[in-house]
């Protein structure tokens, strides 16, 4: 049976419903959940659930990291904190994958340090599954690595390769850089290089694509740095929703009341669920040694349920292996 | 009367949409069109329309610039190019604004080698409107520079609040970088230093925006660097068609014929008006000693006219000494 090590004091609505997606997701997914944090505040949490026959324990941790606090130090000061602890239980061998909707810096710091990056990764990179319009992409890096060297590319495109062919079960997926323009000579100086280091590699590399080629589904694969994928995936949310109320306001005021709530109300809210970015559930930080998952800050239970399964996923289909004999055919894993 | 010089040789649909489209905006803009290129297809292509009592002239180029072409290259070995002739019009005192839908960087070349930036200028930056879903937001460099120094996103600022100003008629515009978060510190290596500047300078400085809020219009002004806002201004394209195919899709599925002619039909339409991405029809090259404009290579003559309006709008509004004034007032124009 599959351990997740869950933080169960990170997020805007911890403890609550993160338990309760703990406990949801020990019962539905049939998993063993480890809760790591202060153990009464858990232990009231439970008795509120009916976790009859339930795989599910408690491992204290007295600290918690806040949402301002400054990550390397938050880790270094607080080494009882929940994020910590949870990722320790991995490294050691106690659970199979950690999962938290707290501080993304410092569960990112907390990785880092405690289970260290595969031989060959740089640095580890957010993944996400763009909201597949026409189908589904994975996109990296979504924002944890702003300013990125050539190198770092190439690793997330090795890293993603991985993700589309254990997780999504792609066959050679197509792997390309965004870029400014199609042409091979476009793009920054990072991504000019990056795509020589692709083009000489054993991957599926399509070159470059642009920003209409994310909602298209061009790619499997969509590589970015982390600050034009932060800025692409929040942009995407943010025009999804803008867009979809004008859609309701102006198709709405051609119709009767009626149709509006027989045609109009059904509609939108399939569209909504289909482009709630939240049904996502944040994503997997590929290249650590182990499986490591981060989930918004302000996930419910529904949204924990979805992660944890996420993280389910990763170590049932080995992601890590994958990544790391993704390094070591391309030669990235000597050095 | 204003002067407009047309590079009747460029663009996708040159000559027969360029001229056409130069006639319409000669009669309906009332404005004086000095077509440039090959004098017997410009003749040929006027034959075609009423051009009586328009303030219509040629002036022959002999050459073309072609897309393929290596821009600093296919500009100093064309100096009879159409673009290069149409550019030094507005150097020479001939016309007020260089139109062209010919290749950017050809444009972009000739105009920094014919007119030179604005002192205090490294660089022009392609501004574009963003398709106000809520309120219109300048939003620039549309794709001109991929790599910025944090000089440059400073002095896009500056060219962007005199554009909200003198353009959009916006008092005090507010102008705010995109980033990778909402908070002071958030940014790449660029822009966490061009916060600084912009920090410091008499600008409406509003701070960090992140992607959700360019749709959302949170600013008057949002400066990215042009990878970022490329990849940005062809997402949002891209994904509004795609989301617009959707919701045609799914709500058509809940009506009748009827309803889909009488409802559907009419809505989307409209829908599809708003926010093509063609209406926009290109935009202004900032930073120029004269008023450049660029439209997309696909252009048709609706299209030109409305790039044209934009050239004519920027020469009445005096964006150039507007942006002059920007730059002298913060003390960059001074170095």
């Amino acid at each position: 049976m599959i351990r997740i090590a869950l933080d169960a004091m990170g997020g805007d609505n911890a403890p609550g419903e993160i338990v309760k997606g703990g406990v949801q997701a020990a019962r539905d997914l049939n998993l063993e959940m480890i809760l790591v944090g202060k153990s009464p505040l858990i232990e009231e949490e439970l008795s509120k659930h009916d976790v009859d026959g339930l795989a599910i324990s408690i491992v204290p941790a007295s600290e918690v990291v806040d949402f301002e606090e400054q990550p390397v130090q938050a880790v270094r000061q607080k080494p009882d904190a929940s994020i910590v602890v949870a990722t320790r239980l991995v490294k050691d061998g106690k659970a199979d994958a950690v999962v938290t909707a707290g501080h993304t810096g410092a569960a990112m710091v907390a990785s880092i340090f405690t289970l260290g990056c595969i031989e060959g990764v740089e640095r580890p990179a957010a993944g996400t599954t763009y909201l597949g319009i026409r189908k589904p992409t994975f996109f990296l890096d979504g924002g944890l690595n702003t300013d990125c060297k050539p190198e770092y590319l190439a690793q997330f495109a090795v890293m993603g390769t991985a993700y589309a062919e254990r997780i999504m079960g792609i066959e050679n997926p197509a792997v390309a850089l965004i870029s400014n323009g199609a042409e091979d000579n476009k793009g920054n100086q990072a991504s000019i290089e990056a795509f020589k280091l692709l083009k000489r590699s054993s991957l599926n590399f399509i070159g470059n694509v642009e920003g209409m080629d994310i909602p298209g589904g061009r790619a499997d694969v969509i590589v970015a740095d982390g600050f034009v994928g932060n800025v692409a995936a929040k942009l995407s949310e943010g025009l999804m929703e803008a867009l979809l109320d004008i859609v309701e306001e102006k198709v709405g005021a051609r119709m009767s009341a009626g149709e509006r709530e027989r045609v109009l109300m059904p509609a939108m809210a399939e569209l909504r669920e289909m482009t709630d970015y939240q049904s996502v559930g944040g994503g997997l930080v590929l290249g650590l040694n182990g499986v490591a998952a981060s989930a918004h800050g302000r996930s419910t239970a529904k949204a924990m349920v979805s992660i944890i399964e996420l993280a389910k996923w990763a170590v049932e289909n080995g992601l890590v292996s994958a990544i790391r004999e993704g390094c070591q055919s391309l030669g990235w894993g000597e050095s």
